[in-house]
């Protein structure tokens, strides 16, 4: 998600050091995001990184703030979409965003940060970022509920009930161990069974 | 799923090393499951190890092996069940065991086992106790489908679509990242809008 060639001199530093995370994040693993390696890969000391994110957490966390912000921009739904079509759009740009952004996605959803790192991180921010790309979910589920395309329910748990399972398909196909038909095909599949079960 | 107080002199060495490997993994994760640590851990040299399993991913694979096993039997489906309620029994059993053995099912289906080193490892047998274990949902929902539980269709491709619902549901539990319900009444509403979905 690093903005390649946007960067301007205006840029600021606390934008440049996230931009180094996110490089070593998708070239090293969440494992390598350590405080010096994005401090080498921006070219500055590690008291600069440590100044301004506290310690290897705060880095992960700026790093998963933007993520769920990018998550939340793919999964709105699309305005030409028809309603009966809108979530399954929002589902297939999860997947999208999923398959594009792996290092990122795992970080966010995975278990490879831990939950005290979790927890040790700036969690307020990170965790009102992610309740946001959720609320994107809930907002285009409560649309499709007053167009009839799902049946009336608590909007927040009919999204996770959705989450969940687009979460799992997608998570499956990234570890590599799906046993069963094309991914792609299977997720259309996953897709049109769930949403058919909760119209 | 080391079955304590049920070892006897019989008991063979392999089966001891892989027990100790599984201590191992449920006390320092995935990443502390060096032939070293398993050493230590069942009293024997290092190389007593290496000559069983070769290195540290043939020891994964076996765990991974015995956890797979494990799954099949816990899987499969209750006959005391009624037929429209056995898919849903399956699927709660999934969801104990990920819940009863978290370290075994991320080694199993997440990223924290690179697939290189999957494919380092001995897959053949791996490769096979997992499609085993697969297996047995193929078969649960072939029932299903007999039964006219489910709408006749692939029973790999419609176990591939529930197995992904079920593993995604069971994964943010895990992780401790769902965002709306309790993780139980949010699974029972994805197995019955899914089987809902495929019925």
């Amino acid at each position: 998600m690093t903005e390649t060639g946007q960067r301007t001199p205006s840029r600021d530093v606390q934008g440049a050091l996230v931009d180094a995370a996110e490089r070593v994040l998708v070239r090293d693993g969440t494992a390598g995001l350590t405080v010096r390696a994005v401090a080498t890969e921006a070219g500055v000391a590690p008291m600069g990184v440590y100044n301004r994110f506290g310690n290897k957490y705060g880095l992960v966390a700026a790093v998963l703030v933007r993520g769920f912000d990018a998550l939340a921009a793919s999964v709105r739904g699309d305005d030409a979409d028809a309603p009966q079509d809108r979530l399954a759009g929002c589902g297939r740009r999860y997947r999208r965003f999923a398959l594009g952004n792996r290092e990122h996605y795992e970080a966010m959803f995975g278990t490879a940060v831990p939950s005290d790192a979790r927890a040790a991180a700036s969690t307020t921010e990170l965790d009102e970022h992610a309740a946001a790309a959720f609320g994107v979910l809930v907002g285009e589920v409560s649309r499709a509920m007053d167009a009839g395309v799902l049946r009336r329910d608590d909007p927040a748990e009919t999204a996770q009930v959705i989450w969940s399972a687009v979460h799992g398909a997608v998570s499956l196909e990234l570890a590599g161990v799906t046993q069963a038909g094309d991914p792609e095909a299977s997720f259309e599949r996953l897709l049109a069974a769930l949403l058919s079960g909760l119209s």
